[in-house]
């Protein structure tokens, strides 16, 4: 595709040559000249300096007189670069047909265009939206609601009364809907389960990483609201509820009856304490532990977690206290 | 069903109207007139004051004069609580059946009464006592003795030779039994692995949750000691021997050889080097990190894990370093 | 077997009474007089001293006279110990055979000496080599490349497209080539996911635990280099390179485009931020976080992790600050 085409379809300024053929997209580092690359982290900005890319869609200001590339200049450089793997790479449709091979219930209900790969169970009085793809080994419990256009990759688990809206996407391995932690203990010591009666509610344009756990409410539901992505590898537990548009990195944790506001952001291996409220758009750095809760905003850091303007000067001291002690003794 | 006669089954002294009808357990915050909920943490104790439940169990000194609701007086609220919701949602049994889809080789055991869903695989030699339950998916390999009465949720995988007791419940996506992390290492780098030859015993009453991972032993085996509850995503590495009623949090980790006594409580993302030794009664907060042996009853907070209260005391002082600085300075 | 014809077997110098039984390896604890065990960590030098086992194989200097067992003098007492339990639990193959239970593609090609079991998928184009075990389950995509000798346990997921060397394990649960966690986000807040069209390479002798997962590229191929070993649980995100012969332990996790070195080694729950590189050698304590970029050979400690003697001079001050401060106020 001739990158003046591109750019028409793209909707962006060309800065350059319109007549070079592009092929596909590529990393800056790995682009040669057929390849559109794009520019948008600024820890890769000597790979901009550096790149054989043939384009770059990067914003306006990073453009740079007597670049070898060409430019497609963009407001959300990412996401036109997206829009450009779309163009380059189509989704491509997996034939709608159930195998002979899957297990399903007579009293399921399953739509239209559905695909049903290899192995699959789906249980009593579940029902599968219009276009939904079951990936092979993967088991849907009884009662289970799933919407429409849902890609559920191999050996997922969906435990019983679960209910995904539409266009969610989960990873293998995932568990959605297993019982939370939930005991209560006597004097001897000895834990007694509480029965885990609360369902699980997977709102639209969720993805779930693979073997990822979300565990079903104690008595209520547990919920993942609507575009909030989930790495692989976290926990969310019981009477969990989480806003919209929010991203959990790999390996964070949400202990159970967590409220988690709308676009909060966690990073890899985070944790948050159970019973605690984050407002809307909350960062929490990587590592790090909430044991509190903190208003709408507020970016986290350490464990435990503090405004990281605060942790952040804390470590700044906790770096010189060895120097300071020594001087003191002096 | 009668408050009064919800009282007289629980055994619990009744405080207010015995004769509103109760349909259903609910949380504080969610219950309505015909609900019944409990008062347990005491960081809801806002909820109890503004809650609208019909009843709930709480302990005599939490009751309050004005109070809206109908009380059963308790020592143990949640303990009663979950009997409780076990008597609106008493345990269903699942039909006992073998589905013709599972395979099951000629030379296993089945006991009496067992369920055994679709795509089961249960290997040569291996015994599943009575009563006990595997879904759909769920490997089990050779050798194997599962006890009675056991729930395997869908798609576990039981290594060859593993052993588990009585009532165990594993949750979907849990590995048990896998090969531990041991390699001897040359000095060209190269890691070799040692055949790993142990194996793993889980006792009666343990529950471990999803996509959980227990490792075999390298020479003699793992062994979860009997009522100890494990919650999602934990890894317990090989020859670790844990005690009885313990419970470990979502995403803690145990590295190999660690011997963990009774009631030992691990909090969320918390971690124990390898080799190391806990008393019984050891509770480790949520993401420390221990790396040495701690005696029985020692509290532990941090990453190095000291006792809460020093660790406590460092935190606190850190809190206050950069204060300190800049008045040094001055 | 005699000790001694061991001794020859292994190519070890006997010290002793080469004249007994030895029916099988044994740890230091648990070793009878026909055991053997061997001495490799000096924090059981207890457990040497009182062994009762009838030889063990440790260093010459770890020797001493009175010794109650006869010894096996090597240089490297684990990796001997290794061939030891090879010598006496050799590798069983297990039979090769496809389960007609399995479901495989008529256009995938499986090399001989190939075992599937039950319940296998094989996708299209999809190549299995030369005496590779699928276990019980397996789901393997379209255009995956297995190589020769690979034991997949039961239950693995390899997503379409990825390639695995010869003589690769993969232990239960793990899912190979999911989707990077790569969005764009509008200024809606929304989060549009960017197709991960880059692959998975995991070269020879690699060795992959339970449960854990690897993300495929998003434009490139994360690639795991030969004869690395990673344990349960662990996360490896999109474009990671990992070099030769590293090791990380269990919950460990890297972030997307990572490049790190030959021999690295990671602790239990430690992690990787994005983008950063990591030299060959580098050593990362058990829960630290690296968040930017170490030479070779670096150890690293902290969460920021830091050189391990600064941040055990920064832990060292913060452990006497609490009393500094209570001097500075007399």
């Amino acid at each position: 595709m001739k990158l003046s085409e591109l750019s028409r379809k793209l909707g962006l300024r060309l800065v350059g040559d319109g007549d070079i053929d592009i092929v596909a997209p590529a990393s800056l580092k790995n682009a040669n000249a057929n390849n559109i690359s794009f520019f948008h982290n600024r820890r890769y900005k000597n790979q901009l300096l550096e790149t054989s890319a043939g384009a770059v869609i990067l914003k306006k200001k990073d453009f740079f007189s007597g670049a070898q590339f060409s430019a497609l200049i963009s407001e959300n450089p990412l996401d036109d670069f997206r829009k450009c793997v779309e163009i380059f790479f189509p989704k491509v449709d997996r034939k709608a047909e159930i195998s002979k091979k899957a297990s399903i219930h007579p009293d399921a209900y399953i739509g239209k265009s559905v695909r049903i790969e290899d192995f699959v169970v789906v249980g009593k009085n579940s029902r599968i939206g219009d276009g939904t793809l079951l990936g092979a080994g993967t088991v849907v419990g009884e009662d289970v609601i799933i919407g429409k256009n849902c890609i559920l990759y191999p050996r997922v688990v969906i435990y019983d009364g679960v209910q995904l809206g539409n266009n969610v996407i989960v990873h293998s391995g995932a568990v959605l809907g297993s019982d939370g932690f939930g005991y209560s203990r006597t004097d001897d010591g000895v834990f007694h389960k509480i029965p885990q009666i609360g369902g699980l509610v997977i709102e639209d344009d969720v993805e779930i990483g693979a073997n990822t756990t979300i565990d079903r409410g104690a008595l209520e539901n547990t919920i993942i609201g609507k575009g909030t992505k989930i790495d692989n590898l976290v926990q969310i537990g019981h009477n969990v509820i989480v806003g919209e548009n929010c991203a959990f990195a790999g390996q964070a944790g949400i202990a159970g009856s967590c409220i988690v506001g709308n676009r909060v952001l966690l990073g890899g291996q985070a944790g948050l304490a159970g019973h605690l409220t984050l407002g809307d758009d909350v960062v929490v750095y990587a590592q790090s532990g909430v044991d509190k809760s903190f208003e709408q905003g507020t970016v986290l850091l350490g464990s435990p977690a503090r405004p990281a303007k605060i942790t952040m000067k804390q470590l700044a001291a906790l770096a010189r206290l060895p120097d300071i002690i020594k001087n003191m003794k002096k």
